[in-house]
């Protein structure tokens, strides 16, 4: 499949209401009730550019620094940043906002990694990214080092091959 | 708080049944769903040692390998690794097993970190953590490598800063 | 409150995926869940306006014309089209897609209402809207013959009274 | 099919306990969610009719005015008004109560209509309906003129050939 | 409180649908699920028949004989049987109906415990019951021996002591 | 088929958080969603022993003694007691914990009855069971007992011919 696709193709906007299933007893959104909603985000996204069914491959790091409250409305917005072969970078942005105190903030931000399935479940090709902007370009270029570490963290490349990735740690 | 606990007195065990509402159109497990289940085996080890209200910190790299079908039992096993002033790294064992079938593997393992919180939700200290087995003992040694990357990954801290990570990529 | 509003600070998008519980026995999306979800977007879009608690206070009729199938994305979209004293008129659109087929097509339109509250529960004033659109504007005129239609429905108005609406069927 | 069946033989009663997950931050029902207990409860009604598999089609204008509170039993009852060829039109009313309160209140009604079909998702025709109380008599002789509504609102009539219901807007 | 009350002012139906989440891998209701929806039915017989909140105390003895399948209807109804000072015990009977094959049965019957309580979760007094039907009073004499094995069950009551019980054991 | 087990080899264990849609307006769990856990638990133990799939096919009387709080955990233990040619009971030991306060009793125990069955939903055999310590072994013996009074209270077995049970109610 030869076919190239820009980011913008792929962007995806998910409004969600924190109801009191989703809070913890301090009435904060549980971590992992936003973890389940950025996949499903993030699997939209991946499912627009390749025009496949998608599998979850793998989430990056998140961190979770301010508490979502009960009512709170949470936007997740997402886009395929890179794609490889038959596997897809997904960045998603989440902002949460209480709407009657006024007050907005940008919660998170994670990478997911999806793989694209024909209907017996094989892994099939999809079309290359081509980034736009700015924003687009930086992380289309930095999806490489964050695939080295992936596969190091997965046990499958030792740290010594990662170029990009050694590049941070050891300057000139 | 001087108390020293060790990291079965945080084992936690839980089984969930796969069930439709878990699963994509490929009948299989979506991967926001068991990040979700992982969240809450990973807090209930986390209130067992610090005996405190936990809230989620972040989540490290998670990969996802093979299909976990409808109606396989899950099996998620978890303890805290090794603990911080007010934060606890807590690791997770996911097996599944699917019975009639007499199937049963090591789908995924991750890492959780958590902050205990008092009733005004501010950080409060938790006990160390005194390893026993060698796999405890070389959790707990890894937990400050992991450390270093989340802060990095969080954008708090150097790569050059982090000595035990660094070791990883420069030999010698 | 004198401040007037234009219909797209208050646009909302959401995006769900069509899951197992969500369907009938024949595999399709059940109407009652639809119009659960355009209450969800169609509330967020009243509080973005009103910057208020809002709720809910009627729906115009709905139909419900083409199957939408498990594992599809159905994407809602809406604004507040015209703010009368206390409440809010909001258009919601509903489209459907199957993204491996490659179908898309627009499944829905409504018009929800939503009143704004104080912490008492007791109605307050909200901003006037100020349409821009060839669009926004012609929905904003059509707001006061839909809100006479709701008041003979709810049996608080006699049809003679209704002149916008008695236009449509008096001709001449 | 030329069997004809009553009103009473379609009748389906329903109670719900309002839990936490169904309602908003003034912990009052959200009225997406009665939708969809209305849509399933008119879903059955309408199923004891035809004894088809059924498919909503529509829902009428529904306003909502009194809040239903965390923990009310709400109950909702439906029948058959009228049956065209091979759709339904379904009254629902429902009552709200707090039983340790000791109130209880008629909340709100309306009007669904379904479609009934086969196995290949083609319309089928139903049993027509006799009306036998009073109150069935007038439910049956107005839906002729919702059906026109429903017709003009979805812009498949003209204003001016819907006779029942222009008689509404002009006297004499 | 010296009121007396029928079983009929208890009376209450309730309609469920069985979605795809209620079943297992054989697309049959769990069992578990059954006994939730018993609970909900009975809790508000309870309610109405006490005016107070309630507790569930003990469910008796269920049995499960025929398998009730995707997209049927469940009708559940419920009324207390007899009161003791501060509990009730609640009869449930449970109809399955596939209404497009035209099959219906009864699948199950129940009786739970439940006790009111007031603010603050103390057992609180509750009207007594009358019976009018030969089916009320047959329940209503029954209740007798159900509460005796139920206590005995419950390691409470020592057998020799359970009159009512014994004789149906010892004949003569 | 004639492999023997131990009880042991079906033990499980599940951990569950109590979340607000699981309690009732007194903020404590509600009993039919214990019993749906109890289910769960129950039936993977079941399921474990025979490795086949299984049905629920009864569940003893159960009595709830003392609430159990919103984000309290709850750890219930299952293990197969006894199998009959196609059927297992089940011993399940409900555990409920608040770890902040320190508290942990044990709230409830129950027996479930599974039936293990073919792809065609037939009863099929199953090991038998082969108790090892003297809880199991205890257990094992009464399992007879249970059986006859499921029997008489479905009615399918006469109380004259239950020796086991009528030997509590008749001494010397």
């Amino acid at each position: 499949m030869s076919k190239i696709k820009t980011p913008s193709q792929s962007e995806t906007i998910m409004n969600e209401l924190v109801l009191p299933n989703d809070t913890n007893t301090l009435n904060n959104l549980m971590g992992g009730r936003l973890l389940h909603w950025m996949d499903i985000v993030a699997a939209i996204a991946a499912q627009k550019h390749s025009n496949r069914t998608v599998v979850t491959a793998s989430v990056d790091s998140v961190s979770f620094n301010q508490g979502i409250g009960l009512g709170d409305v949470v936007t997740l917005k997402s886009y395929v940043t890179r794609a490889f072969t038959t596997s897809m970078e997904v960045f998603i942005e989440v902002w949460c906002e209480n709407i009657p105190k006024g007050t907005r903030f940008k919660c998170n931000e994670a990478y997911y990694t999806f793989v694209a399935v024909d209907g017996n479940v094989r892994p099939i090709s999809v079309p290359e990214i081509k980034p736009e902007t700015d924003e687009q370009k930086a992380k289309y270029d930095g999806a490489l080092r964050r695939r080295q570490l992936r596969l190091i963290l997965a046990g499958r490349m030792i740290p010594e091959d990662a170029n990009e990735l050694k590049a941070l740690f050891v300057k000139g």
